[in-house]
């Protein structure tokens, strides 16, 4: 497993490139950035230098398709996304990711009838560059009912969903904050094929209820009380090998210095990675 | 277009083959009957002659796999699937068709996904043996709320379905009831393209306000105040060439014998076509 | 069906702006034409009231993506192809079109295997945009062995293919110079379903031995020997309602003026469709 | 990785009860045997426990569907196969297989045309019942050229036949003996991921050119010249924990006994996995 980063719970960071050089000195392996402005500004051999400079490698883009709403919006992002993983191929990123909200105010059955249909188009866009899609379930219990009707938030539910989609390329994106709070353990990891996940998140969550933990309170690897000794575990028990990068999504943006926060992060993936055994 | 019966409105018919003598006699030419257990009591060749002789052809089959329970009685049913894509094929049947309940109690987008992929294993088996398959939306009110969550009732939701399956021989089963009650108008029809289409029903509906039409309180074509006019000039305009099967569902089975339940039916039948204007 | 125009066949015509005007003015409703490059020089608008004002709709565009080469080069067309179809979209045109050479100096299994996946991604994002594909079997002899390895080359083939593409928006591109060098009847189209067909190509050959037609080598409509009586009333007899657009290779450029050639080519869609006797 | 045996190369075995007890008596942990017919002598709970009693799983079924043949023949197979899937399913086999000729005497393009739709059917068919699908290509050079046209053998060509099948639960069955006749290496299996391989075939080829390596001609395991250590160091190097099940294909059946061929067989695969440094 490589361990990375995203923004989020950086603090401050210029921009991207500053988050490259930051993530390579602070330990990291992985950062996941948007390759195609890192094309636009640098370069593909500039983009390419840079990584290889620090010691990173992009995880993964986000899919910039917009595939919640009109068909005009969608349709509007498909130049872009043909673009998007071009550059990632060539900077040798082969994983874009989008998230699923748990509940909805248009009428579900129809909305994820629609959803199937552009995501699977997503799929094979992506699948011609190389690239495997990954589908993010979201489990705080607030967002499922922020809207009318109740969507998709489980595990089973996504997997489920994937196979409707129907495309080789298509898999997870698990976040530990997603799997705590639909009341997963490792067990449930285990029953997966390593392939079935394409992007891992990990963060943890404050000593609540898990009715009450809310999507974007999150906290540093090791200061809360996630299993995350298990999450790790489950996912070296089927063989995951892929990235492993931090998200944490707060109120307000942390004041510390990115280095600082980067610090903060390096001395939580250590704790509980070395809790799960895993030396590298 | 094709005229044709199914046994719903025809009262106490003995068995599928006094059915086929009946409606060949009553001038109908299109028979909606299990291909499987006809061919089970009379063989290939019986079956043939017996559709031969009376000068009818099987509109269609019903799909018998159970895709809205669990997975094993879902695969339960795909070696009888097979049997029957066969079956109907042997004796020149090329539907094969469905309906779906506009509510549910499970989680809406969780059991499309399930019922996606699942449609599209029965359509992917169809296939290959020839036949398309249709699904039919279900328009009255009442059931849009028997269940807890809405599901899918228009015929854009569920074409959008057809798209989110994906496979080539899928298409509508468009019932004049379901067209009414969901307030729809010839134009509606005449926005589609005619391989759209796999079947028809056609009957009708008492004089209510719509809400208030009930799903088995169906009238015979031509007794009723659904615009079958409109519906069939719709259908002719787009170039539709298949067949057109009454199919009048009664709170109670009419106690008529067959034969004037029939000549009522051909009665409206040559009262709504005249109307439209289409003499065969 | 509607009468078009392909550029081939009317010499030398300044550009494409040059080509609707001239087709308008010759009794001509579709022209097939670069959506895109016609957008870049005139504005979505000024391109919608160019064909609107000149009383044409574009037929078909070309498949920009190279499908036959390298996995680099077909990459390298994807962001082009979602927006050639996007500005064909954007001026009504459903229809996009690709030729198959009849013969192969790669392993032809494998590169079936190549061009398919290709395809199907070329589909997909086509029908994200409501576009058909057309692909175009290519019969005359000399080509069958121009290269090491016989090809695809006969219309079942070619439906076979379309079949394991597997996408729903893919069909035929029907010309009469392949399906009269293939040795095809009236009967062969009456077989189809209109469906089946995405665009037409009209043109007419040499009386000589169908072994010796060469592909480049054609005349205008009703000025030789194939049987595009048949081959139309084939056509009305499915219900096809699209568009046929002549082709017409020679060797050289034709040195008439293009109101010549274009007048030539009325007399002879006149002389051919009245022959089928259909008048519009 | 699980060791195992197919029938070819153990002589003489009376039926597939008494191969499943030489199987586990001799030391293996999987066998290659027809769930379906099993289930039809022994009941499925008596199958299961003949299984467990010997320690044994399946390995891997064949296809039991004509695919390469006419349309009539293929369609009879199907609904074979969903009873073989779901006899395979229930006893805990998740692996069906199916082989490659590497020439054809139709037109390879069309075969394949018509052959990746069929696969792809199976493939969906399988599917429903968790059950993956194995493509072995098949290396010897003299088949290369036994029918008129060549048609796939190589990895490569495999992998991209997969994807033009297009299924999620399609790969490789990959045959050491078809590795080495295509001249492969070790690094050739490390380039792929482990869940492209469905199924392993293991056995050994004798001291000749390549292309004089006949493909019913093979050794025991760590017999021959094969580099079957290089071999399953790729395959463990990439995370492979699927089943290696011995195939030696002879031009007449051993006549030594079958416990002596399975002590035999037993022998070569201990030297072979010692030599690998695969301890299990």
């Amino acid at each position: 497993m490589l361990r990375g980063l995203t923004l989020n719970g950086l603090g401050a960071v210029e921009n991207e490139e500053r988050f490259i050089e930051l993530a390579g000195a602070g330990g990291f392996r992985a950062v996941d950035v948007d390759a195609r402005g890192l094309i636009e500004r640098l370069g593909t051999d500039g983009a390419l230098n840079k990584l290889q400079q620090h010691g990173v490698v992009i995880g993964a883009i986000g899919l910039s398709v917009e595939w919640r709403a009109g068909e005009d919006e969608f349709r509007a992002g498909l130049t872009g996304l043909t673009e998007a993983a071009a550059a990632a191929q060539s900077l040798g990123c082969t994983r874009c990711c989008t998230y699923i909200l748990p509940s909805t105010d248009a009428k579900p059955a129809h909305f994820l009838a629609l959803a199937t249909r552009r995501l699977r188009v997503c799929a094979q866009i992506l699948g011609a560059f190389g690239i495997r899609m990954g589908l993010e379930f979201v489990g705080p219990h607030h967002l499922r009912t922020a809207w009318k009707y109740p969507f998709i938030w489980t595990m089973e539910e996504t997997l489920d969903w994937i196979d409707a989609i129907g495309e080789p390329n298509v898999g997870l994106l698990l976040d530990a904050y997603h799997w705590h709070t639909n009341g997963l353990a490792s067990d449930d990891i285990k029953r997966l094929q390593a392939q079935q996940i394409v992007h891992v998140h990990i963060n943890d969550a404050p000593n609540l209820p898990l009715e009450a933990v809310r999507d974007n309170d999150r906290l540093y690897p090791g200061e809360g009380v996630i299993d995350l000794e298990g999450f790790l575990r489950g996912l070296q028990h089927i063989g995951y090998d892929g990235i492993v990068s931090q998200e944490v999504l707060t109120p307000d943006m942390p004041k510390d210095k990115p280095e600082q926060l980067i610090r903060r992060s390096k001395a939580g993936f250590d704790r509980v990675f070395a809790a799960a055994g895993i030396s590298k």
